[in-house]
């Protein structure tokens, strides 16, 4: 297997947008170095969006946001977040523990309670540490800097290997510049509904919450919710965004919209890059089909196949399990008319495999990136899937998280 | 993580049951020590039905076989199955090769041709090598044998550690016995709908073909379609049964039909803990449920979470990922209704954790058979599901199965 991705030429953006600040602080939630709770501030109330997880067993601190946004009509002063310990599944307390923190941080800056959202990412069914928690609100409110970025990145890491965040600006008419500065945590439990990545998108553009609220649904429909690294969804999964306002000047709505649809993707791609244990990106693509639930049910299909992404892992050309894993699907599509290939290289076609392409195959199997390719003949959608291939290190990772 | 299942315990039957016999020839299907080719005889024409995989590239032989059920109205002589190439995807070759092969049965037997039923397992979209196989059928119709029981579930093994047959006896009302043996292969690509395995249940009971089909899909469904390893299906799953009447005698119909889902039942309990990789068998048994459906999503959720599986692996009582899984269902219940429990430990009732069963709740993860009771609370209804963990072998096992 290939050694993992290099990530170090990432490089952080230096400053979050205009009108925020963040402090971090290490209050013992994670065992390990590094700080564990992030208090991110707007300087004045802003519009905040969330996209919040579907799963039923949603984390106290989700049940609460989502509580918060209704009630404040999507304006937002802080977003408190913590790595280490979901606080879901936790019962009456873990309510209490929610309450208590955003009141905590509500009485700190001044504002109204449900100016403060609220997350929690790490271990199911475990109490937070609320009084160290209490204790370190305080003196973080008073120490929140914009030169924050990978401070925050870093705080909200759980098995991610490289904190992630990305930038994007949009000229605005009169020569200024607007911001915007994306940030995520995520690498095992991604999947269609966002499972447990966390995500903030920032920026200094004025937006009204409304509007926010369907960019930052649309956004993550293209991007977060179109990868997958175990299949697995989440008690804690959220996405926020908070525009402040701040740069003061105005860019065409359609650059606005681009420039976060790109932020959320980049953080999407960077997501299934660090996926636990991954070697090689996988990306899924589906052409011609009949319908759109079509083309992302074998998207789906074919990117989820742990045969497939254990192929994908091993550099192994076997693309008869792509083949086998379209089949159980309810696409419309004729067989004999289906084509596959991977990174270009034809591997089905006619119903049957395509020769003499042996060496190609294995060769793009063996790239850092997969990407594979179905044209189903039968139409005019098509569908993308990102993911990761599956390793041992996958399991290493995941056999033994809590202990 | 434990030492894989001991398989040295199992006994397999020494012989077929009255009326059948078999051979087996290694012809270079598949690189590596071993038969690779099976041909099973019936005496004389017997009732015979197959439950047959509903992938939408189901393999030529797949095809085949149901073309003759239907045309000999559920009458065998022989089936012919081989391991090491799977003849799916192979276009009109596969055709070809397949419609050779039992064309060669049956001149060498001397039967029509839609009585000799066929199927092959292994990797898709590689060509048989048919002249092999036509060279060696003649010799292998004068071979068989009444007890070649252990040669023939040898001569269906892909990546099975172990050859999987099984035998249960009814008795007669006049004092006789009716045997019902049950041969299969199949440890990865399991997954309801049958996926690759492959199973021949055979008995000298006298049953119409009619009933012997009925009888094949209601053991198949409380059996091989509840268990998983995979979540993959493929291209050649079947079970076959034939039944010769040989015994010469008769048996109160619920007790063959019993014997018979237990021979299934059987057989799946060896693949799941013969699972590629396997170290521990997981049950999930989901209680209480509002509908039939709702159980089953549930029991099939959680038993396919590569979270759940892998915290399995690592004998890691991370109870928090099956509340996960739960949560993503559309199953109805009150989360803190729901009561969650592991080989008897409770680990989560009331909407938050059962205090005090950390160290129970550890054991209960590193046995070697973790058994996890979901109580809905929501009606009668009720679903097991039998998967086997996750660990770093699967993977290691299926990155490199081609090359």
């Amino acid at each position: 297997m290939p050694t993992p991705h290099r990530r170090a030429d990432i490089t952080l953006p230096s400053r979050l947008p205009t009108g925020f600040s963040a402090a971090t602080a290490k209050v013992g939630i994670r065992t390990g170095a590094g700080d564990d709770l992030l208090l991110l501030l707007a300087d004045r109330p802003c519009a905040a969006a969330g996209v919040l997880t579907r799963n039923r067993f949603a984390a106290a601190p989700v049940t609460r946001t989502r509580r918060h946004l209704a009630a404040s009509g999507g304006v937002a002063r802080a977003v408190l977040l913590n790595a280490g310990c979901a606080n879901a599944a936790t019962g009456e307390r873990g309510d209490r523990d929610a309450a208590t923190s955003v009141r905590c941080v509500a009485d700190a800056i001044d504002c109204p309670v449900e100016q403060v959202l609220v997350n929690s990412t790490g271990v199911i069914g475990r109490p937070l540490p609320i009084e160290s928690m209490v204790a370190a609100i305080p003196r973080l409110a008073e120490e929140t800097r914009p030169d924050r970025v990978e401070a925050t990145a870093r705080a909200i890491m759980t098995t991610d290997s490289a904190p992630k965040a990305v930038e994007r600006t949009v000229a605005a008419a009169n020569g200024g510049v607007i911001r915007i500065v994306g940030v995520a945590k995520g690498s095992g439990m991604i999947h269609p509904d966002m499972a447990t990545m966390i995500g903030l998108v920032l920026t200094d553009a004025e937006i009204e919450p409304a509007v926010l609220a369907t960019l930052l649904r649309e956004s993550a429909d293209r991007s977060f919710n179109r990868v997958s690294v175990d299949g697995d969804t989440s008690t804690n999964d959220s996405v926020f965004a908070l525009a402040s306002g701040a740069a003061g000047v105005a860019a065409e709505p359609t650059d606005l919209v681009e420039a976060v649809h790109a932020v959320c993707l980049d953080l999407a791609r960077m997501i299934v890059a660090d996926g636990e244990g991954a070697s090689r990106v996988l990306e899924v693509e589906v052409t011609s089909a009949a319908t759109a639930a079509h083309a992302r049910e074998v998207a789906h299909t074919v990117g989820s196949s742990l045969l497939v992404r254990t192929a994908v892992a091993g550099g192994d050309p076997n693309w008869g399990r792509i083949i086998a894993a379209i089949g159980r699907t309810t696409a419309e599509f004729k067989p004999e008319e289906i084509r596959v290939e991977a990174n270009l290289v034809p591997l089905f076609a006619g119903g049957g495999p395509v020769e003499d392409h042996e060496d190609a195959a294995a060769r793009a199997f063996s790239d850092e990136r997969v990407h594979i390719r179905i044209d189903l003949n039968a139409g005019d959608a098509r569908e993308n899937h990102l993911t990761c291939d599956l390793t041992a290190d996958y399991v290493r990772i995941n056999a033994d998280y809590t202990t």
